[in-house]
């Protein structure tokens, strides 16, 4: 199966869904805020259309899925009402994957258009919701469309993994991503399908956005040059240590641990802005490194290590499960995430998990 | 919960589904073709835009799904190519009730993308497929956004069960639907119901639609203006019959039959030629009033009076089970149709299920 088949948060509402399981990701859109906000009011110093078109790209499920688009909308909204002009309408499209869970998504709909009118007052909206799935290294949308882009925790996730690894040319035994024992050529694998990923979706929305329109991204990101600081690799690491674990005991077959290879990159934040720069279709107004600390996924609840280890395994679980589970088989995933929360727990290292977020105008 | 939390087709892929259980559906919208197609000919002999608004209210989840929009955009481009013109893009909007199973509908994409390349050439496209969860009852998109619309088989569920009947003014003992005998407030409160919905959909979607947009909807009629014949009412009230069978063997309470009524209703065809005049945006460019046989089912097979009732309770079954099982409890559902089945088996009556079809354009 194709990547685009199998990233996806695990869906529901059960204990290890996303919804459930997604606290560090709303932290850090807690964190992007500031910078949300100020492009927002930014964009409504412009002419408003009638209805202003916004997307969220990587949406997922879960109470995250409604948190960008509903600020976004109430901050236009209030600040319209506030100038004294006649606030527009909305049309909000939420993109994921297809095998994201939007029936989960849907069936918050009603609750979330009662909580948009009880917080901003019954005049609000019309608010029309759409969802569109595809990949957001496709076209999603005709050109000239989305006056504000929006997306979180999901530009680290590649189109696929290097070729050069699929087809063998180049092997990462016994890991799943970089690490410290990384070749030159893996790390050069790695970096240059983020770029192609990264300047072809700066193409593709800079087509779909209208002149003038708003773009928020965050993304997991590093502060340093080096693609194989602990910053980015550790947690993978450690997950690869797990595997290699149930290897051992020959739970998974040692082809399987070396045939598999995370979609993921996470860019040194100065590559971002080359990258926006070499596209040359949007200006950056601002970027800001957002860190959160270790145990974030405890929702900024002090546990000792063990409890710790075992909110980051969970959390873990929920994002990479669907993944795992379509290359690995579905009966290894409890074994691997307990392996990996006793592994956690053993470990004495800490590292905070680091994001970018780069505020952008698409030029006229 | 009302209505709109319930009315949707039985969801997934599973024996019972709506996926594997909607033939009947399936002839109606080939019968519905040639109609279709004009309108679509038509539309083509204006200026298209460069990405062709196409939207489908009821589109269910199923191999129906696809059907007429597939149908339009391959006429659409068709056309073009042997026009000489350069053939549009495509943005196809699927609108169903929020329980609608969407997730299947978007497994499916991929192989409709490929199937709309392998049958129209590499060339076809770009198509934007977004989904429009809501009642069409509703506003759906803003203002002035689609260019064609498309309905089948879902314009007969209403928005409500009459209000006469929820809040008990009027009664409909042991009864689903209209029946013969059913008292004049009754078949009253569910024409006024139909008049209401009706017009408010035509006015929803005269706001949607572009000038010189166009229209195709089709749904349960009937050919004579008595509400109830049996052409309209004979498979409610047998599957009243098998509702009662249950409470008389003490599975259903009589209560809860009494306070069960369905969301529909089969309007006369000249009704909805009289409300489209009264709305008075639309012009009508056609109407077609399409039978098709009591067994259609069957999918064109002939089979004996107790298959044939087979796959008429199957089928129903695959349309009203959601509803009937949040009313009902999800237990009684296999007794209720095996009784249905029977009924039917038992009984000698046919009745042929006509539809009617109609097609308009925006006026300017």
């Amino acid at each position: 199966m194709g990547v685009q088949q199998v990233i996806c948060m695990k869906g529901g509402v059960g204990e290890g869904s996303y919804a459930r399981n997604s606290k560090s990701q709303a932290a850090l859109l807690s964190k992007s805020m500031p910078l949300l906000e100020q492009a927002v009011l930014d964009l409504c110093c412009t002419t408003l259309p009638e209805s202003v078109a916004i997307a969220d790209l990587g949406c997922s499920s879960g109470p995250n899925t409604f948190f960008a688009v509903s600020e976004i909308m109430t901050i236009i909204y209030r600040r319209c009402r506030q100038l004294g002009r006649s606030p527009p309408g909305f049309w909000v499209f939420l993109n994921d994957l297809p095998g994201n869970d939007f029936n989960a998504v849907f069936k918050s709909l009603p609750t979330f258009h009662e909580k948009m009118k009880e917080e901003n007052g019954q005049e609000f909206g019309p608010c029309h919701v759409a969802a569109v799935p595809g990949s957001f290294y496709h076209k999603l949308f005709p050109s000239r469309r989305l006056h504000f882009v929006h997306s979180s925790c999901s530009l680290h996730w590649l189109s696929q993994v290097p070729p050069e690894l699929l087809n063998k040319q180049i092997t990462n035994k016994g890991k799943i991503y970089l690490s410290k024992t990384s070749s030159p050529a893996l790390i050069d694998a790695y970096a240059s399908q983020f770029q192609r990923d990264f300047s072809l979706f700066l193409k593709l929305r800079s087509e779909e956005t209208v002149p003038g329109g708003r773009m928020v991204l965050s993304l997991m990101a590093r502060r340093t040059p080096d693609p194989v600081s602990d910053e980015s690799c550790l947690l993978w690491d450690l997950l690869a240590q797990a595997l290699q674990g149930l290897v051992s005991e020959g739970l998974i077959a040692e082809e399987k641990l070396d045939s598999y290879n995370a979609p993921y990159y996470q860019p040194y934040t100065e590559d971002l802005e080359t990258g926006i720069e070499n596209d040359g279709s949007f200006s950056i107004n601002g970027l800001e490194i957002m860190v959160l600390p270790w145990d974030s996924a405890s929702g900024g609840q002090n546990y000792d290590r063990p409890t710790t280890a075992q909110k980051i395994a969970k959390s873990m679980k929920a994002v990479q499960e669907p993944m795992l589970a379509s290359h690995f088989g579905a009966e290894i995933m409890d074994p691997l995430f307990k392996r990996l929360m006793e592994i956690i727990a053993a470990d004495t290292r800490e590292v905070e998990h680091v994001s970018v977020l780069v505020s952008m105008t698409r030029k006229a």
